[in-house]
Order: structure tokens, then sequence, then C-alpha cells
């Protein structure tokens, strides 16, 4: 985020430190606002101060102008004290097994202030303590993804008494674009606000693109490890086995990966409850396990080594994205037998992870109509004990396609209202192509907008002090504050600029005679008369 | 909509009579879609033909091949026998006298015709009745707009018991556009979907201006009359007069304006209610008659001369779409005591234009975040007595200016479910810029996905047609019946082949292993053996 883009003069990095850590040093985005001027009858001018606004930063160093980047070097290693420090512990080194020893780990400190940035410098309290984390945490309400071998990620917390979280997906398709192409395309998402990242990468390089995605980024990386599990039985579904299935999660757990989806959800007597869907199994994991038991006519290795993948994911403290391969791939299909069969199988594997100290979330729809969502909400916190739930979209239509990031937003913001912790991204190719830089920029801030929208709505601490001050700059027509407030100062300063607008009080779009903002200062001027 | 542009080549331009009036003849958009074909295990194809999807078709003759456009000549009067018909009867001549006086008339099956097209293709029964039409409309639950001099306007119906319906702006701006291409815009946003169009063109040429747009437009057209009372004393609000105000009230029914937005809410006593707001006053015919109060301190000449008002739109049908000049300008404002105070007033207000037999819908908000949006539509069916509503979003967070299409079709899709009959779209360029062609495009796509995905939550009959049968293409992989059916073709198209994919029994974007649709095909072979 370069600082000598004029989009972004009045933004800095800025830091708060730890008080029970004082070696925490959380990164955030500092907006310098501008002073409310007004002028008194006889015209002297008044000068207010408008207090700076935080904004959650989720691109680690790239953001500061002070860092240098490098990427054989790869992010400063962030955690590594910390990982180093609990190594001697005789305890599973996950932050679910610390917060149930009663233990606030820096990473739970770190998440703390990094949801509270603004009510901590305006005084404002919010419930969200380093306690309240570990607490969340503790009973599996929320997961903070951290494998200890991926100490350059900033800690950021999933839960729905926390900000809403979104997730975008990167990929290498098969024509390979370059590894500098990848790692760019990570820190891209990154600026635009992207949580999590998952690397759907499939092909050739797979291992080679995922190392130096993990040494560059700063949120937690995701994979779908049956991909590559896939990859090395050269695409044949039926020769897939536990064992390759078991050294590709190492290989990956290794490498640093955060959270894994797995697909253990799929149960060979359920896979049939999808024969009569308009659109099947939509779910690539879904499909390659299903297609997987019925070739085999045996339970997926899957759900019977489960235990098994979360003694092996604990060792790392990977956090697992129980997949929910059944979803729904179209309105039609939603909320039915073969969905909601899934989903309680998915209730019963977060217990045995939960058992084992494994952080685990609930993944979801999908294609599901407006007045079936709630439903869809109410009995993934039920079936699945209140473990966070992360969902892709969903989409309330099908008519759209080349507009998915719409009807997806539509959808993931209600969703999240309701208590979904986490976004999966569309971009506006969903269905149709892989999305270029544009689309995962568009993507990321129509995501960014459905989570902000359910954190206003859920009431999370702090969430109205941006609209508040960016509807304020507006008001007094202080455009720039305005543009550097909003998701994307690059976006409306560029729309701004192009219509010829000049900075003042009022705008060529109505002129001054029919400029509302304009008339109504006046009104307030005559009221006080 | 030319059909040698290959994302249209699957549809035409179809038509259905009437029944009770056999001069009825509802136009609309016939989609073909290709058979479904299968294969039995020794290979040999099996086709299962798919029936054709209709779409409710809001361009008009310009949609129709066989039509030449005349801009000089104007469109063809397609109500005019009707409304010569009626014009002997000693009767105020609104759809609403005649629906109390149990007349059904040309105009109410024809809606009810455009309602209900696959359903009555599909032999599917709706409520939508002709005799619901009428009924609707006499009770005031709904507006069928039709000024008796635009009888080129195709008759549509707004009421929540009907499809959602989506209004589009445009206006000429003081560097005047010509003429030309103004008419150009109107019929660019009915062929996206614009159900009705506001001209709120402000500067010279008004009149002209919007003759030629009248003679031009397919659909119901709205203005502000305010706007064209204001140039008329040159931007000087306290000059404003009921006089002059009167004068282009009858200058604008004469030409054929369908309906009126007018600020009669705006009330003396009330205006105070705004001042401690973050954002004062945004509605520009809000702050202009807020000022006029202040100014000569006495009560606005709309809300005093309101029922001199109903007089004159009765008798050309005119309907008055109850302006909400205290609606919120950020979220802050949201569902405060001058909105509430000024809903009430609107609620009187159209119990007296019923009084008169005119047509009345209530406009609403504006910015109100998603807990909120619930109250406000509970109050405006309390308050305006089930009156229809019309709102602009809203926009359910204050910080994405350059992406407010979506942040307000978030809050459209939500409101038009609970009940709102027609939303007011919003562009890209919303607070930054005028739009351009491009920008109308989005917003009206963008709000034709948040009014259908209304109208699927809501159960409007036939409304999962679609989206079945472009999902039933997707599984198939008959990517041209995708694209032909979505609200889209041309950019879905678009997308598809820049990305180089081919049609086939999968895309490039997965490639043949990771093609979830596939294995799903697999999957139902081997579970037929």
């Amino acid at each position: 985020m370069p600082n000598d883009n004029k989009a972004y003069a009045k933004r800095e990095k800025a830091y708060m430190n730890g008080t029970l850590f004082p070696d925490v040093r959380v990164g955030m985005i500092k907006v310098n606002l501008t002073p409310t001027v007004t002028r008194d009858e006889r015209g002297i001018p008044r000068t207010e101060p408008n207090a700076p606004v935080y904004i959650y930063d989720t691109s680690g160093p790239y953001g500061d102008p002070d860092y240098k980047v490098d990427l054989k070097k790869g992010l400063p290693r962030l955690r590594q004290r910390w990982i180093d420090e609990r190594a001697g512990q005789d305890r599973t080194p996950t932050q679910m097994a610390y917060a149930r020893a009663g233990i606030i780990t820096p990473e739970m400190e770190y998440v703390a202030i990094r949801e509270n940035m603004n009510c901590r410098e305006l005084g404002i309290e919010s419930h969200i303590t380093p306690e309240f984390v570990r607490d969340e945490i503790a009973c599996g309400h929320a997961v903070l993804p951290s494998n200890i071998n991926h100490p350059e990620s900033e800690p950021m917390i999933i839960g729905r008494s926390f900000a809403v979280k979104i997730n975008t997906n990167i990929g290498n398709s098969a024509t390979t674009s370059s590894i500098d192409e990848e790692v760019e395309k990570a820190v891209w998402s990154c600026k635009w606000g992207g949580d999590t990242l998952m690397d759907l990468s499939t092909g050739n390089n797979i291992h080679e693109t995922r190392e130096w995605i993990l040494r560059n980024c700063p949120v937690p990386v995701g994979t779908v490890p049956i991909y590559q599990a896939l990859e090395k039985v050269n695409g044949r579904v039926e020769e897939l086995t536990w064992e390759i299935y078991r050294d590709t999660l190492i290989e990956q757990c290794r490498q640093g990966v955060d959270y894994f989806t797995i697909h253990a959800g799929i149960r060979l007597k359920n896979v049939h409850l999808a024969d009569n869907r308009l659109c099947g199994i939509v779910s690539r994991g879904g499909s390659i396990m299903s297609k997987w038991c019925l070739l085999h006519n045996r339970e997926s290795f899957l759900y019977e080594h489960f235990d098994d993948i979360c003694d092996i994911v604990s060792r790392y403290d990977v956090a697992l994205s129980l997949g929910d391969g059944l979803r729904p791939g179209c309105t039609a299909d939603a909320n039915d037998a073969a969905q909601f069969a899934e989903l309680d199988t998915l209730g019963e594997l977060v217990e045995r992870a939960w058992n084992k100290d494994v952080q685990a979330f609930i993944e979801g729809p999908g294609h599901v109509p407006m007045h079936k969502i709630r439903e869809n909400m109410e009995r993934q916190i039920k079936s699945c004990h209140e473990a966070p739930f992360y969902t892709l979209g969903p989409l309330v239509t099908d008519i759209a396609p080349g507009y998915d990031h719409i009807t997806s937003a539509i959808g993931g913001a209600q969703i999240a209202w309701l208590g979904t912790a986490m976004l999966c991204y569309v971009t506006p190719k969903e269905h149709l192509a892989l999305p270029d830089k544009e689309d995962v920029r568009v993507g990321v801030v129509t995501y960014k907008i459905a989570a902000h929208a359910a954190d206003l709505a859920k009431g999370h601490p702090g969430a109205t002090i941006r609209d508040n001050a960016l509807s304020k700059a507006r008001f007094e027509f202080r455009w720039r504050d305005q543009f550097h407030l909003s998701l994307d100062p690059e976006r409306s300063l560029e729309y701004f600029e192009q219509a010829g607008h000049t900075e003042g009080e009022y705008c060529t779009m109505c002129g001054p005679n029919f400029c509302a903002a304009r008339l109504s200062h006046d009104l307030r001027k005559l009221g006080k008369k």
C-alpha cells in the first residue's frame, strides 16, 4: 500500500502494544482526518478536530512503508518466540489446549486488541478482552488459526462474537502461472481485506508454490489436501488411499498450512440423498469422496480415520474446516435431506475434534434463497454445538452469472448477521472463469461490505465508528476524508476525479441549488437565527 | 435488443393475448432451450425437451425486431383505445376509481397476464387474476401508474402481492446532453429491466426533453415537479409559490407523466427534528421544502394544498409518490424521530389521496443498518395503511462509496422480501458522480437481483422457474442455455469467452478431474449400476 499514492495520503500504518505481553504489537491503519471548519455569523472560522479512525488491517508488513519486501527471505516470523517458549510445555500445542488450561497466549491478547482498536482509543468499553477470547476458544465457539510452522501469520480470530471475517481463494491453474504471480495474488487479496487465504492450487509445483505463499503470507492459509492427494494418484479417484492422504496432511502440516478443509462428513449411507437433486453434488471434494465411497462401496477413509487426522493436526495446531461436500449448488437444492444429514455428521465430528483439543469450524452453503437462510444458520448452531460457521455466500438466486459476487453478498450479509463467523468470497467470474486481479479486488471489497454490514447489525463494539466518521465527512464536504475512510479509496477517488468534480461545498452532480447537504447546512444557520 | 447479437440468439419476443380483452397483447421474452441429452449404458443418446421459459420484459417495442424505431413518431399508443372508450364515462378516470366501481380494465388484465407468464404456460395456479388485481388497486394496496396522456406506456403494477419492481433514474445535467442521448438512456435502462423511469432533469430544455422521453418510453415515467418549479424561480427557494407549483403540475400532467414525487410530508413543526442529525436532510425536495418552511415560517404549500393537488392529478390518473423528505442519509440517522414523524404525515396524506380516487405510494429510505430494516417496513405498513412502499436501497453501511449499488442491494433485497413493492436503483457512482451507461446497466442488473431474490423469498408464483431452468442448464453443461436465461446474457457470455473456455462437459476452470458437476454425473451412472 504505497503512501505515494494520493488515495492513501492520509492513511498511515500504526501499531498498538499489548499489556499482558509487551512484545505483542498489532498493526493497523490509522486514518488522520482534517478538522471540521464552521463559520459563525460574522464569517469567522471555528475549527473542531476529528479523532483519527483505526481500520483493521490485513495487509501485514506490506502495508508498512518502512518494511522492505524480500520474497526470498520471507516475512518476519512474528510469532516464533511465542511458539518456541511454549514448545517446552508438555501439552498439545493448540490454542484450544492452552485456552482450556486457562492460559492466555500472546495470540489471544493480539486478537483482543485487533478487534477493539477504536474502542481502546476512544475509551469505549468492549466485551472482547483477552480472557473473553480465551474462553471462546476453550469452548470451541471461536478458532484462532495458528500452525506453529506459520509464524509469519498475524493472529486473527473466527467466531460469531467477533468481527465477521472473509476468506479469499487463489490457485494456480494447469497453465502454470509463475510463483511470483501467485505470491502477488496473495498479497493483493490481503491488501483489500482478505482475512484468510485458501490456496486451491492443482497441477504441478503445488508444494513449491505453497511454500512461497506461506513464507510470504501475513494471514492464515487454508488448503483442501484431497486436491494434492488426487494429483499424487494422477486424478484416479479409485486409487486414493488413507496412506496417501495421511502423508499429504503431514507434508502440509509441516509446511505451515493453518487450516484444512476435510470432507469427512460424506457418509456412504448419505450419498444417495443427492440423487434426485437438480444439481447433484457441486463441491469438488464432496464429489471426489462420494465417488470413492461408491466405487469401493465403503465408508470414506476420511470418516474412518477422523481421529487419526485429529491426532496429526493437533501436533501443529492446524484447524479443521469441516467441509460441506453435500452443499446445495442451486436454490432448489437448499436445506434438503442431503445437506442436513451431512450437517449432523459434521456435528459429531466437531466434538471428536474438540476431544483432541483440535480447533474446528464448519463449512456451509452455497445457494440458499433468503427465506431459508435462517433455518440454515439455526440448524448449524444446534447440530454443530456452536462451532463457528464458514459459508460460501450463500447465493440467493441462480439467475445472475457474471454478478454472483452480488447474489452471494446479499445472502452473506444476512447469514453473517445471524451468526456466521467467516464468509468465503465470491468473485464476478464465479461459474464462468477464474478471477483476475480486478475480480479479486471487487470480490474482496464486496465481501468486506457484507461482513461489515453484519458487524453493524450485530452491534460489534465500535463498528459504527467508521460509518459515522465517513458520513460526517461526506456531510461536511470533507471529500478526501470520505475517500480515505472508504473500503476502496482508490476507486472512490477515481470516480470523483473522472467526473471532473472539484472539492467544495457541493459537487457538480446536483449543482449548488440542488445540493441537499448544502441546503441542509443553510437550514441549520436559519434555525439558529 | 438486436437478435443478431449471439448473446440473444435463443431469445425471441413473444406475445400473450387477453381473455377478457382480446386486444390486450402482452409482450415478453421467450427463451427457447435446447433439449437434455443423456446416454444409456450402450452410449445411445436419449433426448428430453426442456420447456421454454418466459421472462418479464420491460423493453417494450424496442425488444421486438419487427418494430421500426422512429423517435419522431414515438411509440405506438398501446392504451389509446382503452382510454378513449372510458372517456365517455362520468367518472374520475383513475384505475382506482374503476377498481372501486368493480370495473376490470384492460390494463388490469394486462398486468395479471404479465405477472403470470410461466404459470399460464405451465398450468400452474396463481392467485394473481384480473379480479385480484382490481381488488388490490381498489383498496390501495397496489398502484397501476397510467396517465391518460401516456398511452405509450405498457401497464405494470406496483404492490407487495406482485413481483418486486425497480425504478431507474435519468436526468440531464447542466452541461446539456442531447435529447437523443436522453432517450437513448431511457431505452437503455428499460432494456436491462427498469420497470419505471424517473426523469430527474434540471436545467434548460426540461419540458422538451421530457416530451421526447414520454413519447418514446414504454414504461411509466415519474418526475419531481418541485425541480422544474425551482428552475422557474431561478433557484430561489423563497420565491416558490403554490401557483407556480400548480401550473408546473398541470403542465406535466398534460404531457403524460405517470407519477409525481411530492414532498408534502414536510411539516413546519417537524423540520427541527433533523437538527441534531449526523447528516441532516439529504433529500433534495425535502431540503428545498424545509428551507421554504423556515424562511416563511409557515406550513408548506404542498401540505396545505394537498387536496388541490389530488384534484388535479385525479383528472389524468397521475399517481402520487409521497416523498420522504426526511429520509436518513446515513445509518446513524435511520429510524429516528424525524423519519417516523414524516411517515405518520404520509399516512394521513395517503388516505386523503384515496378519498379522491388518487393512486398513491410511499417513498422510503435511504440508509438503514440491517437490524433496523424490519422496523422500517412494519411501521410503514401500519402508518400508511398498507399503501405500496418504494424505497431507495436502503444502504446497509456507509463505508463503501464506489460500491453503493451493492451496499444498497443488500438492504433492498431484505426490505423487498419484507414487503417493499418497488426499489429505486442505485449505481456504483452514487455519492460520487453521475452514472454513465455502464453504471446504469450494472445498477439495473444489481437491482433485478435484489428484486428477484425477494420474489423467491416471498413465493411469487412461478418465481423459481427461471432459477431452476438456469441451474439445470448449468448442471447439464448447456452453457448457452445458461447464458440466455441469465439477467445479463452479454456479460456472462463475455466472461466465458474471454477465458477461452470451450463448451463441453467440464470447463477449463477446474479441468476434467476436478469438475464436481462431471463427477456428480459419473456418480449417477455408478448409482444406477
